[in-house]
């Protein structure tokens, strides 16, 4: 039945509830935006997992912070405490990948050129992933030496994070490990365009990064974060949870929303973070299909909006 | 007509070059590779130009060199002397579209920020253009001065060319001005992929640049290299030359042929730089309309092979 974004509240706010057994949150633009919290939103969270009983999930795309800084901002934010085990960035879920499709460390081909920062080079750390090129503040390499220096016989994998080091240099290096070996892999930790910041101001995402890899390398990036649904299978792998009684809920249409929909789950826009009423009107009058996919199944003003069908 | 990529040589390639009143050539893979003359490339010009009283230019999608350094290469190689008034690089046609597209110096938005070398500096400097942003060695601004330090007043366009500098920080910058005024030009030198070097190996183009800031914008930017017309349009601007009685001589299908073949030119694709004849071999089986404008109506395996039908 086609999606029709209808306020979620009252009775059908209780019973689309109580019917979800797990419930998975982006994170900024949703239960706060920098370091605000959205209000009510804690309170919401702790109904949903303590009142409610509900498996509880935070899947960002955010590959600069480690699993444990979320677990962490929770805390400081006053959120009910959580584990890192429930915590799904593209950086965990991208070393998660790398751990799987690389060769076993020593092998040939078994290490990842990183373009990325320390929170990234501490979840490949973690899962056993050796990598070269990240941060924490690595000198990035001089356009000689990248252009024509040794390459690092160990490199079978291009992994591409938000870098604020970013340069021409790092992208020469990108495309010499991906011409050398036709095999090494290509991905990408999300395509998110943009970073909004407070006052409608915002920096490029690591988007911008994995365009001009893919188009150095002629080669399309496999990608970890949302929309894809490789970072809901990492949620189903680790909770077993079932698609059909679990809710997505997230700000943005282009990743949140359509990751959701795409996996078969219930879809819930909240109107803290970048999306819009307008432009969910737009996609639900287009004859697209493509448009048609961003459209959620709900939307609340905030997901404070859920408190009154959360009564204890 | 369907062109159909015949071997220009005989009675053909006679009748066909006497029926040209201007030749438009590109210039790396064509008359030369890196240093080095193609054999014969340098009489094949000096006939068309003095023998056959062609009307003779250079059109080149690289944005790293002034035209000054393309009358000198020619004469360094032993290619007939050129003036200058017969290049056509994509950072002089660049700097001409910002002269006629900003407002005159001195009013608001009539500066460029510039993603660039020297070269480009200089073609901006010479056609009147104020730019900032670009070589001979900027420091690159640290990200922190690019994320918040004060915009350039004056900038109305971001001009996208080669920049071995290139940096997120750059890009932070470019994104600042963009959205600052949705009315800023952005502009590109041109979309290739990669810079072909010697051996089989590649550094990443222009159009790597050019993708990481459209995301970034989430805007397409006005192109002037091959195959947009607009670079071919300067050349009509200078020399008023008829369309139906010019060749367009490339090595590129992606570039220099679909552009003449958009503008109306007969095309010669020469073997001697990056495409293959198993290439249009793929485009003339294909049912594809863009596939099919790869297509140029010759081939030779080398601009010297016009010799025999250039005999004084």
């Amino acid at each position: 039945m086609a999606k029709r974004c209808e306020r979620l509240e009252g009775s059908r706010a209780r019973s689309v509830l109580s019917g979800a057994e797990a419930v998975l949150f982006d994170c900024d633009g949703v239960l706060w935006r920098g370091e605000a919290a959205v209000p009510g939103a804690a309170e919401a969270v702790r109904r949903l997992e303590a009142g409610a009983g509900k498996r509880l999930c935070y899947v960002t795309n955010n590959s600069s912070r480690t699993r444990g800084d979320y677990t962490e901002k929770l805390r400081r934010l006053g959120f009910p405490p959580a584990q890192e085990r429930q915590v799904f960035s593209s950086a965990y879920c991208a070393a998660r990948y790398l751990r799987a499709a690389l060769p076993p460390g020593g092998a040939a081909a078994s290490a990842a050129y990183v373009l990325g920062g320390p929170a990234l080079s501490a979840e490949l750390q973690a899962a056993g992933v050796a990598h070269v090129g990240a941060g924490p503040a690595p000198a990035p390499p001089t356009l000689d030496h990248a252009q024509s220096g040794p390459l690092d016989p160990a490199v079978g994998a291009v992994l591409v994070g938000y870098d604020p080091h970013f340069s021409y240099a790092k992208l020469c290096l990108s495309l010499r490990y991906l011409m050398r070996d036709p095999g090494c892999l290509l991905v990408a930790t999300n395509r998110d365009h943009r970073l909004p910041l407070e006052g409608g101001r915002a920096v490029p995402g690591t988007g911008c990064l994995v365009k001009a890899v893919e188009t150095a390398a002629e080669r399309e990036a496999f990608v970890i974060g949302k929309p894809s649904r490789y970072i809901f299978d990492c949620v189903v792998s680790e909770f077993n949870i079932d698609p059909a009684r679990t809710i997505m809920v997230g700000d943005r249409l282009d990743t949140d929303i359509l990751m959701g929909n795409t996996c078969g789950l219930t879809t819930l826009l909240t109107l803290t973070g970048v999306s819009t009423l307008e432009e969910v009107q737009g996609h639900l009058e287009s004859s697209c299909p493509e448009r048609r996919s961003l459209v959620p199944d709900y939307y609340v003003d905030s997901i404070a909006d859920l408190l009154p069908a959360l009564q204890d």
